[in-house]
């Protein structure tokens, strides 16, 4: 006997049946069009790479403890993509010198992670990946929300469901050159950043005197980490002496983004640094103001030096990553969902004598050639059997061909929103045409 | 000095550059398209799968020197999907029960097999696949081969430019049967057939000769794949006495076909097999007929026994798998491809004077609200600059706000077909969109 199989889909992976997968087209088609409207051109690239470009680009971390790697036959090492931004530098050295800037780019590639599942965090997901390079700062930055607000909009959202935590990684920077610390506490410390909302004050006081020995800057350190807007930033700088110019591209981006309508989204948010990641510049995250489903639903922000890792000059980029799984939770904790449980079909065709299974056929491929959606029975079928079927598909039309019909040649037809029925002969399909039309 | 990474992609495996990936979109929505207008459902499954699931249904050859397999930190052998049939069975056994039958569904994954990189082969693909389960045969044969003749005749191809081969696998047990051959010599039989075509007459003979002891048996095999269409193979199964009943579901089907106007496409073919695959009736091939790329463009065929490796109950299915390499190669074989080299845009905002740049973007933002696809100046750019740009896309109509506009409020249009120019207020973009539409 042999060996029974699993029907189980691969841990943190999902079986798409036909309602998911319409639904994941349907976030596909909004992404696709509203980063059109913006001018970007979409691309996509191989699912493996070799396992060193993740190496230069993101911290160990990643590489090791979330990353699908393996040796491949012919001995190199290489990884299942867990993100698009590598292979996008990697495509954008290829061809930015003959390309006129800024270059704007989209892709929706499926990425995985090796991770523990839970909500709104599986091993496998698609994400939308928008970037654009050789734009100046906060214009890139503000196009780039722009965009986001504009797709979320595209869903249904509403301004109050979502807001942008916005920092810029130089503001950060003045404090730590405040604080000198060494490279590695640095690195501790933007980790520390990261999680100081996940954790206790009183957690948070004890990392931090780790940190920083001298109980004046840890509460100059503390008190950056209760900023609530740009001017209190603004007030906490002066009364600390520290450079002002690390606002001034913040405070510019905000000042745009009012202008077109972003203001109540904004939020200046100190605790947004994007961890481990290769920013450079303005960083952000979007989050779901759902009290059930407080968590980032996307983030991104501006990069200068991603190309150095191909022996390539600089150029500014400002991108963002957004999941489909994390997205379908905030549709969902808002109500946005579009209804995707049945197969939305203009036509089914019947007959119900065998011998006029060729001329339903070829009713079938006449009304497919006007580009109608049309389902064909698979044998002969009761007319009850057919308005039962109806009813399990969102069909708009029924016909018909039952033995009386197909000896004159005709066939019957119901519309099931009208209830209006009727009948053709089978050669004046196009007068029933146009009657659907209308 | 850091190490400087490679810009190429791994071997076998393709960067999506715009251009290749518009061209790519293009063939996705014929695809999905046209197999919704045969009321086929969408449906998607995840990356990796075990191994075993793979094992159960393709041969060792597959696994051991094709499949992209390793150990992941749970200790399963996974792999990254090689194709999407095994997949698709796992789901279907999944819900088949609660579903009403025929089951009609479609997907385009992406796949990676381990293979040397050649002409229409690379290592990562995309492939649709189209099946239909529960329904009778040969209608679910007939409908699954209109629906690629469609999706071929959507691209712009006409019927001398492919050709379906076709035969059955019960036509072949029939002369395995004759042969008297043990099961391990029916499985090179099957590999013989499969490649008769690549292989000079006296190397076919030669390896014949080591299968089949009798000459008398020899020259029937040799005759068999002479075979060049039903009638012949009527004859022949009659001059040696083969039980006809192994024709009756081509024979059908062929009828069926031509009376939807796939008569000069189906062709019987006894050197079709499907080698190591897992059908079980009808099977064929998709064949360009171009001298340039006589190669298979898909194939397929019905199987009944997919599910019995989850321990569930026969059901047969019918499907086909279509690789986007190929029908890349295919298209272009017949100077099918679409122009895609240009990122199509409806408008290209800009702005002469720095002061103009607010009015500029929110121009931007309510044109893009009307759902038209519109690219930002991401500066003062002066007129001839705006014009070249023009030129290297596909911009249907320009929009600059210069000195004098901005100080009275007004942007000024160019609709570059017509070459027809002029200017509104900024208040009145609705009668600028009015023009656009006419």
């Amino acid at each position: 006997m042999k060996k029974i199989l699993t029907k189980a889909p691969y841990k943190g992976c999902r079986d798409l049946f036909p309602k998911e997968k319409r639904l994941q087209n349907y976030l596909f088609q909004h992404m696709s069009q509203v980063a059109q409207q913006f001018g970007y051109e979409p691309y996509d690239g191989p699912l493996l790479e070799p396992v060193e470009l993740y190496l230069a680009k993101s911290g160990e971390e990643l590489i090791n403890e979330q990353i699908y790697s393996f040796m491949d036959r012919g001995e190199r090492q290489v990884a299942i993509r867990p993100e698009m931004t590598p292979t996008l530098a990697r495509m954008i050295a290829n061809v930015h010198r003959e390309i006129s800037k800024p270059i704007r780019w989209y892709s929706i590639p499926n990425l995985m992670r090796y991770e523990r599942p839970q909500k709104g965090r599986l091993r496998e997901h698609w994400q939308l990946n928008v970037d654009i390079f050789g734009a100046p700062s906060p214009f890139a930055e503000v196009e780039i929300w722009q965009l986001i607000a504009e797709l979320f909009f595209s869903f249904g959202a509403k301004s109050n469901h979502f807001s942008f935590q916005i920092n810029d990684r130089r503001i950060v920077d003045t404090l730590l050159e405040k604080l000198a610390l060494t490279q590695e506490q640095r690195y501790k410390f933007y980790k520390l950043i990261d999680r100081c909302k996940k954790i206790t004050p009183e957690q948070l006081t004890t990392e931090l005197e780790q940190l920083v020995q001298s109980p004046q800057l840890r509460s100059i350190a503390l008190e950056y980490l209760q900023l609530n807007s740009l001017k209190d930033l603004s007030q906490w700088m002066d009364r600390h002496h520290l450079a002002k110019e690390s606002m001034a591209t913040i405070e510019q981006a905000f000042h745009m983004g009012a202008q077109l309508g972003l203001e109540t989204l904004l939020c200046y948010d100190p605790s947004i640094v994007r961890g481990l990641d290769y920013y450079t510049g303005l960083v952000f995250e979007v989050f779901d103001q759902s009290p059930d489903n407080r968590r980032a639903l996307c983030g991104g922000g501006s990069y200068d030096r991603l190309l150095e890792i191909f022996g390539d000059q600089a150029l500014p980029g400002v991108g963002f990553g957004l999941g489909d799984v994390t997205l379908v939770d905030f549709l969902s904790s808002h109500d946005l969902l579009p209804k995707t449980e049945k197969n939305n079909l203009d036509i089914y065709v019947s007959y119900q004598v065998e011998e006029a299974q060729i001329a339903a056929l070829q009713v079938a491929q006449a009304l497919r050639r006007q580009q109608l959606q049309v389902e064909m029975a698979p044998g002969v079928q009761k007319y009850k059997k057919v308005f039962s079927l109806a009813d399990q598909k969102d069909i708009k039309a029924l016909i018909f061909i039952g033995e009386e019909e197909f000896k004159k040649q005709y066939f019957q037809y119901k519309i099931l929103a009208t209830q209006e029925q009727g009948e053709y002969p089978l050669a004046s399909l196009d007068e029933f045409l146009t009657k659907l039309k209308k």
